[in-house]
């Protein structure tokens, strides 16, 4: 990806200044269709730009709008986020996957970049849809950066109910975003929701319809602070704690949750917030919300 | 490596613009000795591209033929691939990696980018000669991608044998590779054999002799439609089925094997090849071969 | 990161070259006011910038130097690496990472690229303090490379002590990183002390006391190499070896150890940097050392 956007630059200084016998009428016509030529260059950038949300949005409009060859895309999300569906598992495959026989469709959200978020998104998607967590998986990934990727599937009796939760989780996936503060040397994330379900409780073992908060740093050393300034400032109790070599996927993070009183629990992940952006900053970094805007 | 790219343009825009009394034949000289500049730039740029088939072709070539100051070094295919061989295992090494004390010689093959393609032009490299397949063991890697890499011993009596072996395998890389098809968000890879051997009974527990296909998606949602894909679309049996958190090495992927009659095989890994393609293009991206040469 | 700085260098290029009715005067003040914004691009370069050793020391003595708005931050090293300290860890997390109940302080050294270089640096500190080495774990990191990141958690029953030990780490990871050698397809690292100490002991079952060398090599098959030649080349005892599916966490290395007589240790590591780097090179690579300052 990279090494086309630096051939592009290239290409276009190449352009520009491969000339021995210069003169200011070439020089004119150059710099004309050099500028077009810039122009579709800065086009493919923004598409290529997953750090900003607006345009992000706009693309994912464009994408989920345009007519899909195959019945099974649904859509797509920050983070290589794409949704799909499968409206009759073929039966061997359903086996492997250790599917109740009462479900013939699934939903399936997988992504490259965020494992929070998308499954904070699919905990609002179970909880509008008739749909049953089957299983969330999480690669090593984020595509050299020091987290997990996702690979979140969804059972339903109907194939609309599938289509319909991938849907609600893709929308969420935006917002959910929020709260991921990236950065070259790492990144902090944090998620709240009053209430968890069905996908919490099977990711990281929320008890159901609590408060629940997650709080992620990396590297692993950030989280390590983050997670001892969540649990000292508020009444939380500790669901999990993940590490490097227990519980993540060998992803350079901490990952604790908490869950206790609503109040506490968003308090509680404020301030882990707040010290896990402050040591990446004192590392000389900057970290940015993925978004620009934050939903804690 | 991108930096040191981007460091390079720098510095040329850098040297061309960076100058208050700009004169004609001032920008006449400057842009003569930046044109030799970049063409060097150009020139290292090409080294560094790894995924243009035809320049590694040349670049192989090239190194294959250098003399290497080594004899371990037999030569280097597409992927990061490096063909090795030792003549006389170390006693203490040929303990701990569990050799046959009748095998005295190794040949490794190892990369950084791609499992399938290697172990499938290791498969041919063990049907060509006298080698047997001690390990196979997939690292995850890809340089920041969703997959693994590969690290790949053969063991032979007689290090003619294994040298042999690795110059089948790295040479066979190069066709194996034409069915991996990646772009920024993901890949989709394939791979076919009408008669599977010992590397790919190691590696996937493929049966020995029968027809064989590996199919391969990334981000992991888009291996578990192609897998629907394949098995529907023709009578073939399931060998193995590997996900992020089972059977890869923490990959983004979804692997499937499968086996059956040789046309209902390849039919059913053309099937998963067009709808992983055509997800992957649905998401906005452009998935391309990495040789430009399919080769099923 | 890179997208950023690449976006930097389109924007200058589009500043000066984005103009049809050019004449000079207003070339003149393109290029001096994009001199002074590539000053401050170079800038922005620079700081990013981690394979350049020099810069990096000066860069760390002012993260180092600045004042940090959280007690937390001790300062930086190269490879991303934070150092920390929590001087009463909270209760519930002192319990998850089974801390001895004497302790109330710990020092944190967590970084996104090196395994090896911060743990000899660990090394080196708890034979300087009074700390203990609680554990040591390492995420499949580096940024997109072949290898790992770490950390390292040490125990203290005074936060000045954990201080003071995070500090040394600090320091010796400048020196530690001298002999990792990095390029674009795979590194070759190598370390040596004479006498190992806790820290060594925990992550790899060094002898304590006694001399004690690492040994790594990427892509895989570099290190298998290198390890053959290690043990070949003087009479060492192998203390552990480490591949893609067993003792590493999934990256692309081989890794051992060795231990034995000081003269014996330090010839095989050397034997073995001379073998890894020449394998590099026969791939068309250019390995350097990180600082530019071997160690060994």
């Amino acid at each position: 990806m990279n090494n086309d956007l630096i051939e592009k630059v290239l290409e276009e200084v190449r352009k520009n200044i491969d000339l021995k016998n210069i003169d200011m009428k070439k020089v004119d016509k150059i710099i004309q269709s050099s500028s077009e030529n810039l122009k579709e260059s800065k086009e493919v950038q923004e598409n290529n730009d997953t750090e900003k949300g607006n345009k992000r949005e706009k693309k994912e409009a464009d994408v989920m709008s345009a007519p899909s060859p195959i019945t099974e895309f649904v859509g797509t999300a920050i983070g290589d986020t794409v949704g799909l569906v499968i409206a009759n598992v073929d039966s061997l495959l359903h086996e492997k996957m250790g599917l109740d026989k009462k479900y013939r469709s699934i939903g399936i959200i997988s992504d490259r970049t965020g494992a929070g978020p998308q499954i904070m998104a699919a905990d609002e998607a179970v909880k509008a849809t008739n749909t049953e967590v089957v299983s969330i998986e999480l690669p090593r990934d984020t595509k050299g950066g020091a987290g997990h990727g996702a690979l979140i599937i969804l059972a339903a009796e109907d194939v609309s109910d599938a289509r319909r939760a991938v849907e609600v989780a893709l929308k969420d996936t935006e917002r959910t975003m929020g709260d991921v503060y990236g950065c070259d040397a790492g990144h902090v994330e944090l998620h709240y929701t009053a209430r968890a379900s069905l996908a919490l409780n099977k990711a990281f073992g929320a008890p159901i319809g609590k408060a629940f908060g997650i709080i992620v740093g990396a590297p692993a050393g950030v989280g390590v602070v983050m997670a001892d300034t969540a649990l000292k400032t508020a009444n939380v109790d500790l669901v999990s704690y993940a590490s490097p070599a227990g519980g993540t996927s060998y992803s350079n993070e901490v990952i604790i949750t908490i869950t206790g009183d609503s109040g506490a629990v968003r308090q509680s992940v404020i301030a882990a917030r707040e010290v896990g952006l402050s040591i990446l900053k004192s590392m000389g970094q900057n970290p940015v919300s993925t978004t620009g805007k934050p939903y804690i």
